[in-house]
């Protein structure tokens, strides 16, 4: 950590500086430069939070040089992770692709939906059993109902299950279902689902908050983490800008971000990201193309009869037609080690 | 709700809109334009919930035209509420200020501020004893012995006490030791969370999610109240935007715009909403004079050893000084009646 | 400037960095932390502008710790600066109004609200002859005619003008006719408008660009003050945000930064800043109640008839209703100092 | 347009507001729902721009159904447009590559860019001559010398010139010496400007304003177009969020939205849109596969030593790495028509 100092700040304001920096056991050392004096902090900075340096007398600001995010970063764990969901393995060799209906609507629903899905080669099968929704009158999910759903459509079909837990009581049902546990993002911060999702030990698909900072994100995954669960793969899934056209923003740019910071995967969420059926094809072969380890699509039987989000759904036969230009896309790539960069 | 054929949709897809709108009970009404057709719903359009129209096949897209809540709308009802905790009453004659440190450290730090607060004629000692960090590895509160100190705070000088609860899980003991539950920024989507405030009963200080639109914190009040709990006040506490010198942008014009929405108070925390001490007393008296029904601040007996957010801290001495100024201008402004609309 | 070095960088790097910095005539100092090195700049960092140090290899990021401008800054002049407008004071012992309608639209419109104007109180008429517009089929304005009309509204009632310049061939035109120039939000980075209108000598009514930061809405001025001219007046309108009640977000904690960054007054326009008529008159309160030195309001004589931006627009019985509160107020505010600081 | 009026609207205020309508030649069609009158307006909706419907007394608010854009709009041209530059066609079968130095530094620098450039197989050359920065105190650029040695650049290497324009007085010697005007993102609203670039007739590069919507940015592109000039080709850089990582948050959706609403060609800046050299290669990877027309990247032969932005420019090395990628995978794309849609 960086402190300066205000051009007035005293020879007494420093030393105040120095002592509580020293009082916890670290290094401080000046720098006099023409208008401001500069006190950086040597060792664990973690020591000072409790202390505010900010509010200190003749202290203009302080400027935070590492992160806050240990287990999540790559500095600590400078190859890529694999995470393993009952035998698929996300941020491998191949894209991984999460398919189905916004909501759980009815068994017979949900079953069609996973036929589809399972036809058009994805490995795995969303659809909400419990649905945070903006307004309490709006439909919330089948609940255990539709998990149950869920779990028979794996058996019929092999496809892997996520979905969303939004509550701590839910966990425990949600996880005796499902392969995987979803984040929503309205619940990225969270942190008691966080803990409790942490110490549960299924694998976690961590979607990113409305408004959400890289940061935020990167430390969300660290609460997971630090309850002993390594199992975390972020979904960005667009972020809420002054642009209205689209649903939220996706920011591409994250993937990029993402595989530098961290060493866990990343996918997309086209459907959510852009609000739009029309969007879902060209973002999808775009995160691909830019590193993302996988997508998560909205797909449904029959596009306007979906009980939420449904203008974002793909028909099948849409689904179909991405899912093999993605197939195609991915290959390429791969073959051509299109990603890699020069000095690799 | 207004549904927008596209210029190109034929009279097969208006007749299949307006079957579906039929289906649920309710009315169509067609008006043509020169380049396209209009659809208007009649009746109450949550029956239409469940229907995604604007996937169906020739709609462009849809309006809604009438809200999503009903019991904290003032259309619903139009006369202004007051709020009643513990015996102060929350949107009346007088602003409430709410004030305090922002996490209970200590016996003796929350004692001591609670005697500085009191002395400056605050209604509410504030204080975190379940904090939300961005970081596992940051003070995350004292928990419940922080509650005990807050309840003892309360004993010995008679202020009410209003405090965070994070987790369905802690609500029971926050409700037991605390007048008023606190939703933080973070949690006011957590709709499970806000259900259980809701059945609990005790009164509900609101805060505005970080990217919250008015219309979402209108809706998380009514999941409170809709479960029961009328006793729902608001806090602005500034928003995500692209400037980076204040913490947060604080929207002045919430207060407004709530008050016309909604018949629920709303008060305002110029600590958050800047992050800048020097901001509070600015900004205070701007909440003051645009109507807010109070305030919330942070005041540590010494801000330079505060465990967290120090530096938006003020200082006693800042916190006597900023209350002077508030009482005497609200004083002023009902004496002067200067709030009221020329045709009241 | 602190330059802070990547944990893997190399001593040559470091000595690369430090070279550069004396090739500049700058000093550099080396801090060894744990993790990462890190390198201050000691003298003008402005000699450093034309070298990308970030480029550098083994340099992570750098963090400037003094401000890119000076003219416009506190720091270069303590005292706040008054500008006087042909005998109008701005930044003095009262608040400044300028009011009127959005655009000029006729003689008879104009002059009819010169009169509402004068007898309201306001010092100043604005309205548009010149209207940036983001479709080109939009009304553009009257041009020289529309300035006509407002001078002779000035002659009639002794107002000043207040009027919008949006290109660098009609600022003599503007500047023979008005008062004082404005530069509107979509202009505030036109840098060819700044230099023009610093050359021009007029004073000049900086409007905040709809996503501008602090920081660049000060360079904004200083760019104008570099020409020459040093009597610019800030005119917050709000920001753009993912908020859409409101047309844009009043960021009135910008009126303490400007003041605390500034020695320049700065007025706020809650008509812009709100785009809803109902929403001027609680935040022309809060404005003054936060220190600004002033306001502009939207008023038509029949605002259902104004050709632009109508909704926002006052009708005359509430500019009356506004001037008075705020006046009343302003000398209260005034004749209690409450906005003075304890330490002062 | 649709008119909601007010649950409480009287019949009085419904004749009016119709009155209205009537009054400058269109139609008005009466809904009346359960709680809410609709008035549709039918005809020409730009006769009522100068009428502020939503001021009126009983009307709740408007909404727009119809865009206010026609020549740029897809709707008046179905086909997509290929821009013709100097013999080199933009939005034809291959994606066109711009790339060079952020600004002309000198002579030497720029023709050594430009051999880098043309060996790479990119078919514009680019460097801002006049540059637009935040401070007065920034390098501002070569101006009419940098615009000779993009001249000398083009005659040794047969590149196109893309250069900005900044000021009217420019267009001339900037049309003079350049293939295509830049239109920056600050002056994406310069309504002045994009008039006179519309007159000049020279095909126009119009990148996306820092925070502007889709429907300003197709705005702007109409003030160009209905002065005569046709060719205009959109560039997305970039938009201003809360996210501080990236030096903007890139909106790869505006390639999809862009293609859906207008038939101009859209080529990406990832330099800009990211502001690290490490993020160029993945983003322009993306943009290609989303169905962009091109890319603009910033070169520099020795990235440490550019004037300004040096950290998102590409080396040499990279910049040629990045070319390979993108065209195998562009020819990939074409030949295996990834991005049509299954109903094509």
């Amino acid at each position: 950590m960086v402190i300066i100092m205000n051009p007035d700040a005293t020879q007494q304001n420093i030393n105040d500086v120095i002592e509580v920096i020293k009082d916890v056991g670290l290094e401080a050392r000046v720098t006099e430069g023409v208008q401001q004096k500069i006190v950086a902090v040597i060792g664990d900075k973690s020591k000072l939070m409790p202390v505010p340096i900010d509010a200190m007398t003749g202290v203009d600001h302080c400027v935070a040089i590492s992160k806050s995010y240990k287990l999540a970063s790559r500095e600590s764990h400078p190859q890529s992770s694999v995470i393993n969901v009952s035998g698929v393995e996300i941020g491998g060799s191949e894209p991984i692709i999460m398919a189905g209906p916004c909501a759980v609507e009815s068994r017979e629903q949900l079953l069609e939906s996973a036929e589809i899905i399972k036809s058009g080669g994805a490995q795995f099968l969303r659809g909400g059993a419990y649905k945070p929704r903006t307004s309490p009158y709006s439909f919330q999910g089948l609940e255990e109902e539709g998990l149950k759903y869920l779990a028979e459509a794996r058996e019929k079909t092999g496809l892997k299950i996520v979905t969303e837990v939004t509550t701590v009581e839910a966990i425990e049902k949600v996880a005796y279902y499902a392969d995987m546990l979803q984040i929503g993002a309205r619940n990225m911060q969270n942190f008691g689902l966080l803990k409790e999702v942490g110490k549960c030990g299924k694998p976690v698909l961590l979607k990113r908050g409305l408004a959400a900072t890289l940061d935020e994100w990167l430390n969300a995954a660290e609460y997971i983490m630090s309850e002993g669960n390594p199992n975390v793969v972020f979904c960005e899934r667009g972020i809420r800008t002054y642009e209205t056209y689209t649903r939220n923003t996706l920011d591409m740019s994250a993937i990029a971000a993402i595989k530098h910071l961290s060493h866990l995967p990343i996918i997309v969420d086209p459907s959510h990201g852009t609000g739009k059926w029309r969007m879902v094809k060209p973002m999808a072969l775009a995160a691909i193309a830019a590193g993302a380890d996988g997508l998560m699509m909205e797909v449904h039987p029959n596009p306007a009869k979906a009980l939420s989000d449904g203008s974002q759904s793909l028909t099948p036969e849409h689904y179909r037609d991405v899912m093999t230009s993605i197939n195609k896309l991915a290959k390429f790539i791969k073959a051509e080690n299109l990603l890699s960069f020069v000095e690799d």
